[in-house]
């Protein structure tokens, strides 16, 4: 939240530097990469005809890079092994911000926007590596407790890498920045935190009766259990 | 999940048609409408220059229209207000899904996409209905417990309405669907289910004394309650 260096330790381009509440904004590595970690889906831009589109999408971060996987026959998967300008936002909801007005009603969130062009990924060896950093971020040890991808899974799989060359993260935390003059109102002011959290797991119709569920699966459940 | 019709009760754009995983797709307005008032963010593209931008955006939808509310000094508003197409997404992560293989694991999701172009909501009527369509929708009730917007904090507020004409919906439920060969596999498999869940409160620092959780904030604890 203090550093003014981009991604990439120079200032931040013009094109990421935040406008709105410029106090909210960082650009610091240690700041994106926190907030690209912790999320479970991104959201993806790119253009056809003028047209902007935006679709939900899988990531992961590794070193410097954000990779992403699809089906390489998909739209958006095409125009990124094209090297097509594309945004990636990962956003995390932390609260509901809740002031005595309505116009201080707000939402604590992280935010991060990735400008730039993708990658292909093609040899095997850096998919099947990508592909198991996707499973490894979220549930350490998933990878080795079930069966690798196979030559043909491997070629249905689309990966591509996007460099952090150009990114900016946005965060507001912290109660509701109320008018001096509203402090006397009755109201209740605060935050109502939210975060996503796991429930019971629901094993699948088929799964053998007394398979015990896997340290994967269980630690993360410790660490987003609800 | 079943009907094939548009948002506008058309066949679906070739725009908006699902063309990954079409079986998971949706056009009905009440799938999309159910998605979109679910959500308690958006995230709305835009292009500036071919670069698309993607950025987070709070949204409610009222009848067939899904409102906006920024700062009218900011890039994204600026293009909203003067009728560039937008995109704008809602996505709800549902759960992990765990297969028996890596390929076969997915996230459990429901996700909106509406394409269109904005127009302006501008007489403060409109815009003050708007307002409280956006506090009301997510905290019932709230709107009578806090203080109205003044004149001032009014036009300090840009409102956009994008009508819902153009839309498709994606969802994806269920189990794991593991290859028939690996079902003999050890490996656990089932859905990790994964919900928004609210924490408890904190109320602001200055907060009187005894001033009591309202029934706004009660009912969304009870809804969303972790």
């Amino acid at each position: 939240m203090t550093s003014r260096r981009s991604a990439a330790g120079q200032p931040p381009s013009d094109r990421v530097r935040v406008r709105r509440a410029p106090a909210h904004a960082a650009y610091d590595r240690a700041t994106v990469d926190g907030i690209l970690d912790a999320g479970l889906v991104a959201h993806l831009g790119f253009v056809v005809d003028g047209q902007p589109y935006v679709v939900p999408v899988n990531h992961a971060r590794v070193g410097d890079d954000v990779l992403l996987h699809g089906s390489p026959a998909g739209r958006a998967f095409r125009l990124l092994i094209a090297g097509a300008p594309v945004c990636l936002a990962v956003t995390h909801i932390d609260g509901l911000v809740l002031g005595r007005s309505a116009f201080h009603h707000s939402v604590n969130f992280r935010s991060v926007v990735l400008l730039g062009r993708a990658e292909p990924v093609t040899d095997p060896a850096s998919k099947l590596a990508a592909l198991e950093a996707f499973t490894e971020r979220l549930l350490p040890g998933r990878w080795a407790e079930v069966r690798p991808p196979s030559p043909r899974e491997l070629r249905a799989t689309a990966v591509v890498r996007i460099p952090i060359e150009e990114a900016s993260a946005k965060v507001r935390a912290g109660p509701p920045g109320d008018e001096p003059d509203d402090l006397g109102l009755p109201a209740w002011a605060g935050v109502l935190p939210l975060a996503l959290r796991t429930g019971p797991p629901e094993p699948a119709p088929d799964l053998a009766p007394g398979t015990d569920l896997p340290p994967s699966v269980l630690g993360l459940m410790e660490r987003w259990g609800g």
